[in-house]
């Protein structure tokens, strides 16, 4: 018998201690106690941010990666699908994360009170690996919220705030792309002016625009008022694109976060997403967006768990629960500037047609003919 | 052959014309033209829009049987499983809102341009069944967002206008909940007196947190304060609880929905929740929690897809896009109060054991002995 | 600073250490080398398996409960809310475990070659909880299908392999439910005979369905026959429902699984559901043939993801890969025949009514008048 | 007032005309009578169905344009960009596909046999736009099961009938991959014999695994055979890629689709994937291995659900129900072969580096250099 147990065999992999199974499955330690029993739900606590823990794992895994990619002084076209599907990966762990709310969610409030008391102060707030995720995207220290008006390494040990210390000194994914945008060589294109050909099309866009909002006759005269407004304000808005003074301007009121050539770039990439060499690129800045996106959905339904789950209670940690994480939901966005990129698209058919000499560039060698 | 086709039978059901599936198929009529054809992402957009509003009519047909059947003087017990199974199938369809929503963010912002102007004004902030669902719900009128300083149904027909005005006379979800709530006879338990035993407990509780927070060596003195303050802050609320003024106040600023009493039966459920008579009527305020969540998140995921689909642009509809839609998330709600009670909750073990008298009635008359 | 660090404290618990993070995080041990390095791909192997493992965990915590409350003499009603909440629980958490499918089919056939050999022979074949899972459930150990000829335990270590042996030797849900079920006192209704009612309607409806089988025009005279045989095989299946010897051979030929007191228990809960007594008995079923449906289309995913990740290949435990987990998802169900129920139910309308002192019997003490 | 309402101006467009909602919303029209009133929960019915109906004229919209470009002699590698995206919204469509299902299951098999019997003979059989998309994916007619021993389309009206005819006829997504993918000019690469290295990488490979298996001590002399043959077996697989003879026999018994050419280069681009020019064809490849694991599950999951719904009766299109749909789940995949393909791989390390010139095509014209 013994010899089809692979356990037994001297130096056979067995899945159990490939996995680790001991350590893990005994690092489940309630603190509660009702009568002698832990309280039943508290495992499913335990389990479920284990299992996040785990999964921010594996995300800074993949961040890591791409942004020791991004980091190299050109990132050859070989790598970018790598990059891409690493970033897929990070969104299909997304859908992962909010899967796991639903799961906890089935814990009701009264069964929480059975041990919500034995955690304190313990807090997700003292998640260091979140903390590294939000770092490794490049959050900006200066934006993050405060808690209970100290920094949030305040909450933690020294060894992990050192470790979060480290993490906002070292590069982003963030600014890796920025200069990976922003060093672009198809930003100025020779004796192109490609921005200036843009700018006649907007120009012209938002005359269109500005005479349908003054025929419309479904309008009141405040409404037509206000869009004429609106259209205004977007000229403005275009015209910070160029200008670097106003775009630093913005981007030290927190309006913008990557630099203007990068921003630039971004909008170049999108405008000529089909260009063989764009492709790949425009699947990278879309899978930050969604990134984006998936915390910043992850951090609302956590707002509205923590609200169900202790009402306008003070949380484990101390901290003002739902309203905090409501509120970093807004501030902790790292890739707004992309959410806001399609401001300055232009319809496919008013986009200036590229040079020969430049699409030429931005096909393979074996279509450039 | 055609003995086979059941369709060329006089009188026999065909597939096709059950489903009415001539005018469902051919209700997809782009307005677009991009040389001759109609921009390809358009159909995708008309379709998910169509299938949100088949969803739409559905969640109207549970919600309008449900407030029938709570809109009787009395709620027999043998309905209260298929009112929770109608509830939680709009939970269920509240998934595949979100589902959607994915599926729409397949289209990039430069194919929504290719369409997008020819949609103006139409906009989403006219769907009729949306705004109808919201006021079966029990949204209050007053709470609404305005659009252009305009009450929402100013972008509607008269006709569409007039069927939500009547809409919003008729019953809600929420005022017929609240008077099935206010109504339980379990409220004013005769000759024991639950409440003032409930606010000795909470006393206690209290007490004792306030002797943690005094002793955590972990706190800094500002954080103490604060914290103390808020324990001071909860046990005022506990105190609004009782005092039909201050209640009051609290649902004239929009704090409380429900009434006093509707408040206080929905503790004593979530307290008493496994009580048989209890099980089905707690599931009910979950599954109300639960489609509460599932409309914010599905606001704020909407939010998000605009805002990345429009940047900052004003919507088709002539509205502010993103920023609306997010601010809708936060006051468009309906079963906050839900969201609040666990503030309210006390640990089972502090909880005054029923008289016997109650919990005899609260039993299944084959177990009642 | 540091009396802000919750974790420098003497006492104080710290999130990491809650979370016994210390272990869980160093769990993750890659076998792969690749110039030095471990493939990227095996920790995202190594993670989602520890993360199936650690809902494995849980699932079992949830089944150990519910056989626990089953396994007494009585099953009070106050109970059966709980239970039907833990079984809920595991079907959220059945959703996770086939999204965590999708987020390991991010890796590519290749990518896994980079690892796969590392890990013969360990394989998810010798997953010691999920096999615990099978048993807890009341997979019987005579429908397992063998793995090289050999019983499923023989991949094990002889320690899991007594652990799995005793659970097999432990009750079940399936038998404990089947006790419960058995035991319904309202199988039979003293002098009224439900059953003889019952079949005199399901005749009824039978010779209503041949009469439209010989009606219908659209049919060929073979599909008439096959239907009119069909309605036969229908009728004869309804005449095993109360012949023991009959029951029973189905059951030794595993065509059924509960006993035949335990079919129609379940049979009359499913027919009178909307009696308050059992409506939470009713979604108990529901629940149970859920997770039969969920662990069903896991086993069948799973079967998928294996067949694009390694192809007609071998799996790394040596088995035939995917065609195994095919015909598992086939034979490893535990509650089939809750699938097979709707076969005998009656439309509502057809439905005897039910004795007042039984209906009585069925009600609320509040209600029972 | 009116001159805010954009529908009553002229011309102004109105979301709801603009969705054809009068149309839409008027498309349920419920069979079954219960005293008076339509069955409840046949709306929900419907409404599933009608929006199975809308996805799937969504998913014919995406195939079409990808095969319409693939028709072409040339497929611009600029286009390839926006074909993985068709695709890929498939695929998230078909995500919504099975969530649709979880909604349908909300409804009980008590509930569908309220208006069950009012739907004879009309079925899911009938769904016409399904058959095209399984004709436009390129499912063989030789592969389909019958139905009652009559073709598919023997239910369908004689204009259905026809439809279907002509699609049959009709290039379909597999034959145009399969053209596109043999016309590839890198499968024989001038003077370099790509496949003989291959092939003695191959023959490397399995002499590595014979002489593991041999070494293995865990395994049971039978379990050994069994994997020398597994191993054998493999290596005769290998050999049908080379020999057209023997791979032609594979097709001609339906274990191969494609043609031998188009399998050897969806091989080649599987092993080159991170070539610049290879890197959105390989998303194509796994884009169809996804549509055709979601159709799979899909009808898997459908299965599941007809046999919770009706157990083993028969279906009201007079099949045999949940059977017939799991069979077509095994039969009706399209590209299996994709499933097949990592049978062949080989890891990165045992992969032939390219010549220099091939090499140099793959890559862009501004990297080439």
């Amino acid at each position: 018998m013994t010899e089809r147990r692979p356990s037994a065999e001297a130096g056979a992999l067995y899945y159990w201690d490939y996995l680790g199974l001991d350590a893990l499955l005994s690092a489940q330690q309630p603190r509660s106690d009702l009568d002698g029993e832990p309280a039943h739900d508290e495992l499913l606590f335990i389990v479920v941010h284990q299992a996040y823990e785990l999964w921010f794992k594996q995300i800074l895994h993949e961040l890591d990666e791409v942004v020791a990619i991004f980091s190299a002084d050109v990132v050859p076209a070989k790598e970018m699908g790598r990059v891409v599907d690493r970033l897929r990966r990070v969104v299909a762990i997304q859908r992962l994360l909010l899967e796991q709310l639903t799961v906890l969610e089935t814990m009701t409030p009264l069964d929480f009170l059975d041990f919500r008391d034995a955690l304190v102060p313990a807090s997700g707030f003292q998640s260091v690996q979140f903390r590294l995720i939000e770092n490794r995207l490049g959050l900006d220290a200066a934006r993050r919220l405060q808690i209970h008006g100290a920094p949030y390494t305040a909450v933690l040990s020294a060894e992990h705030a050192a470790l979060l210390a480290d993490s906002e000194a070292a590069p982003s994914l963030r600014t890796c792309v920025d200069r990976w945008l922003s060093r672009t060589p198809y930003l100025r294109f020779g004796t192109f002016d490609f921005w200036s050909s843009y700018a006649g099309s907007v120009e012209a866009m938002l005359d269109g625009e500005r005479a349908t909002v003054r025929q419309l006759a479904s309008l009141t005269d405040a409404g037509r008022a206000e869009q004429l407004e609106a259209l205004d304000r977007t000229a403005d808005e275009f015209a910070t694109l160029f200008d670097a003074e106003r775009y630093e301007e913005l981007r030290s009121r927190g309006q913008r976060h990557l630099s203007q050539d990068a921003f630039l770039a971004a909008l170049l990439l999108s405008l000529y997403r089909d260009e063989p060499l764009f492709q790949l690129p425009f699947r990278l800045l879309t899978a930050l967006v969604e990134i984006d996106e998936g915390f910043t959905t992850w951090r609302q339904r956590h707002a509205l768990m923590v609200h169900r789950m202790i009402g306008g209670r003070t949380g484990t940690g101390g901290t003002s629960g739902h309203a905090y994480l409501a509120a970093a939901a807004r501030r902790h966005r790292v890739f707004g500037d992309l959410f806001d990129l399609p401001t300055f698209l232009l319809p496919r058919s008013a986009l200036p047609a590229l040079p020969d000499a430049v699409a030429h560039q931005l096909r393979f060698a074996s279509e450039a003919g």
